[in-house]
């Protein structure tokens, strides 16, 4: 018997047409499949049309409309396919990593950089390895892209125009589309380790500040009176803050106090903070702020959302933070231990 | 005879020694030339010391202090090499590219990923490296590293443990440690096209966004209320913004109205941004951004500062931002004429 697969339709470049205002999102479930009509002779294909929009505009309460629609799914299909912008992409995935814990069914998002419409488009190609891997019984929710998969929690947009659109950050890629057909590496796929839930609050008050040398610290005041409960500040090399001849620190210190949820993460993409080695490091550590590890920008927005819509203690926040709750985190033992030479 | 190079130390790892409060900035030159001593049998080598800093405390005014002290030393050294943390390197490297139009010697910015006391460093290599560019008579602001050379403008921390820490963004490598030496792609070199000017005047309050889904536009206002009088926004993608059931367009408006320059960029570090595709992009261009093509967030943010520093009317702001001052952006002609398929 034929796998029953979900796809989801929300929009995005796939799905786009072009109109006098630039691209936009206009085919049909239906247009889509007549470009890979040959996907119902392995899979029994639903498609369930949910948005039409361009990812720049998916907001968080889109994400919970997903969350609660693959919810209300997953017991009827063997796999799960979401079809979404590449702009937020990375986002969503982050999101329903948290929303959806120990999902028990695949759920692969994917999308392209260039209409389904357009005959040198990457659309087929990313949707044949998406279906595929909603069919791999392999549970979690993943990105598929380029005959790559990676891990939700891991996916990030690094490249705005190839193909090879998305990185997996500091994490292998979970999947790989080659002469196997699709090669899976299931020892990086966590896994569920209970009961699926349902889990859609968050917190939309979350700013994201890149710092620039000359960065006032007067700015985390003013968010945390419009409101603002979580920051994520993205600081220099390892998560350096300015720890000289401005008022950063004790501006810092004073809203995390107040109860702001402060995190600092590398602005480099690469291989992570650790604020514990270096003076400009530990101050800002002193202060109270989290850091973010090797998570990915998408990953530690979307975590603190959600940590902070369950409004726990902050002793709370601070151990679901550093826990690995969807394969978002490692924690750096190794690097603890490495042998520093001097 | 041999050539009269000069180095001008401001702290870094490089220059780290450990103590109770992490790693911070301690080596003299002195003691950093006794690691590079045979450096001497090839070059005049003179030190000046400047700052003892980690660089995630670079402002702004050291960037001048360093522009200013460049432009006294210049008619007495053939190159001149900056000893500089690798944190803000690129910001600084950006900033002296602007700030020193038309030096007519080689500028080469290095650092290190571990302190030059530890004998598995990238340390030395990094010295020797610059210091062989600074000698290479090629005129320009460079940072070297990992045996690469990257254009000031170029450079970006992309990795933050790894001795091959930076990039250069959208632009190839303008030299490279090989079996011939320092290979030098001189193509890529722009060159002096005038007389040097020292040109220091900056304007520090320009802040940068990186816009997250759920972002409430209101921060723009707060920002303009704040004197801030450049925005930087990395958007996602090509550089969509979020345009409906939300009043962010409306906000942005308002303050470019009100004389804010407004910058949008792609926060995908590769490939850049174009705006013209998309609707979400187009109507930030229809609302007055400006935006930053394949610049790297350093030249960006650099170039603004530098830009409004001059206090042009916004014509001339927008003549200049979109000018290639140093080697720093690149117009899409090529992609504006690529053939869609559709």
């Amino acid at each position: 018997m034929k796998k029953k697969i979900l796809i989801i339709t929300t929009g995005g470049t796939l799905a786009c047409v072009p109109d006098e205002k630039g691209l936009t999102p206009g085919l049909s479930s239906k247009d889509i499949l007549s470009y890979i009509s040959d996907i119902t002779d392995f899979y029994d294909v639903d498609f369930l049309e949910l948005f039409q929009l361009d990812s720049a505009n998916i907001q968080p309460s889109n994400w919970q409309t997903i969350a609660k629609t693959i919810y209300e799914q997953y017991m009827t299909y063997d796999g799960i396919v979401i079809f979404h912008g590449t702009d937020t992409m990375a986002y969503t995935s982050s999101a329903l990593s948290f929303m959806l814990p120990n999902i028990p069914i695949p759920v692969v998002i994917t999308g392209s950089q260039l209409s389904i419409m357009n005959p040198l488009a990457d659309a087929v190609e990313n949707c044949r390895c998406a279906i595929h891997m909603a069919g791999s019984e392999m549970p979690g929710i993943f990105l598929a892209f380029n005959r790559k998969v990676i891990l939700g929690t891991r996916a990030s947009k690094v490249r705005t125009t190839s193909f090879h659109a998305f990185e997996s950050i500091n994490y292998p890629y979970v999947g790989e589309v080659n002469s196997w057909g699709l090669d899976l590496r299931r020892s990086y796929i966590p896994g569920p380790r209970g009961k699926c839930t349902l889990e859609t609050k968050l917190e939309e008050k979350v700013f994201l500040i890149k710092l620039v040398p000359g960065f006032d610290g007067k700015i985390f005041q003013l968010l945390f009176e419009q409101g603002y409960r979580g920051l994520i500040i993205e600081a220099f090399g390892m998560g350096g803050m300015p720890t000289l001849s401005s008022e950063v620190i004790d501006d810092l210190k004073d809203v995390i106090q107040k109860g702001m949820i402060v995190v600092v993460k590398s602005q480099c993409p690469y291989e992570g903070s650790n604020l514990s080695l270096y003076e400009t490091g530990k101050i800002a550590l002193d202060a109270g702020v989290f850091q973010a590890y090797d998570m990915s920008t998408e990953a530690v927005v979307t975590k603190v959302m959600w940590i902070l819509g369950k409004h726990w203690e902050r002793k709370k926040i601070e151990e679901m933070f550093y826990r690995n709750l969807a394969g978002e985190i490692t924690l750096p033992d190794v690097a603890g231990n490495s042998y520093k030479g001097v």
